[in-house]
């Protein structure tokens, strides 16, 4: 972050120290060195601006790497954190609760949605952002989708996680390889009737509920 | 139910006549006699559990949609419902809680897995089916596979509740239509130092958990 502060520094010095120096000469070389500056600025601030924003990716992805490690320390669940952040703020950190909740479906990033919902009092999260200590699996990446967060930033590959055993499904979200082909369930679709009776429940309730 | 039922019978007593007129006939006309009639019984058995089969999907997927109805009466949530059935009991019957509990994770399916979990108190529902009263989501799809459920029954296509104005990623699971190319958020990996740090995490903590 010294680095760039110091580049847009030293941009800025040169620009004026140009301007100084052109007093006497014509209107083109004066817009030639203005462009030619304000190009050199744009690029330190760019610099300035990622370095930033990897400071702060850092910060989360680092707390959600530590959440992943609370996680198992505290015998909660597998070795996931996330951290949902609003604003630069950290507004619920998570971890993997599966065991600890006798739940499935309580993965770290499913766990920080749901909290970070309850804590906002609102069923979306548009503002927010996810800092996931591993690539999120489908469940994870569907509840994400569904909550309109508007980042994500992960750590781990998937690969790292089915090294040691998990389920190698994680890694169908972002790769989009189908995990569904891969179920071993069995998977039926009602026909006649039953389906369109089961289609009929939007048709007859549309104009009942809120529409999120 | 009975028409099967009666198929059976009427096999089984073809069966026993033909067995009585057989009695002066040489081995392999018995042996041809015996299989052609085993042959009927079994196709016959086969309609029986087919009936029986479709009989009690009815039944479970019946209750899914009416669950769907029942929750945009209270106000819960979207027109869904899921029933979690063992042994052919109904261990839960939920619906979409997603406005109820501020939670966008809270659809039929993931509240029912939840649900039975915690009423049956275990992490897989390996031995459960699952009614759905539409197709699942990518999430409830990821949620129903990390809780190894074995069957699962649904009722109305995607398209009927796309058409009404809910998110048509729904169809993206079984199609396996790739939801995640049409995700607007910004979806960022951590690389060098950082994805190291991160992917330790698994290395580091194998040891000290229980897989699941």
């Amino acid at each position: 972050m010294d680095e760039a502060n110091g580049e847009i520094y030293f941009a800025l010095r040169d620009f004026r120290s140009d301007f100084a120096s052109i007093s006497c000469s014509g209107p083109d070389f004066v817009q030639w060195v203005f462009v030619n500056h304000a190009i050199k600025l744009l690029k330190s601030s760019i610099g300035l601006f990622q370095t930033v924003v990897q400071d702060r990716d850092h910060k989360f992805l680092t707390r959600a790497v530590e959440e992943a490690y609370k996680g198992v320390d505290c015998g909660d669940g597998g070795p996931f954190g996330a951290v949902v952040v609003r604003n630069d703020e950290v507004v619920v950190s998570c971890h993997n609760m599966v065991l600890k909740h006798t739940d499935p479906t309580a993965h770290a990033e499913v766990t920080a949605i749901r909290e970070a919902c309850k804590k906002l009092n609102q069923i979306e999260l548009a503002d927010c952002e996810i800092y996931a200590s591993c690539e999120p699996c489908p469940m994870c990446f569907g509840a994400i989708h569904l909550s309109r967060i508007k980042r994500l930033v992960y750590g781990a590959k998937a690969e790292a996680a089915i090294a040691i055993g998990f389920d190698d499904f994680i890694a169908d979200a972002l790769r989009g390889t189908g995990f569904y082909q891969k179920a071993s369930m069995e998977i039926k679709r009602a026909d006649g009737k039953e389906a369109i009776i089961a289609e009929q429940v939007f048709e007859k309730t549309k104009a009942k509920f809120q529409m999120y």
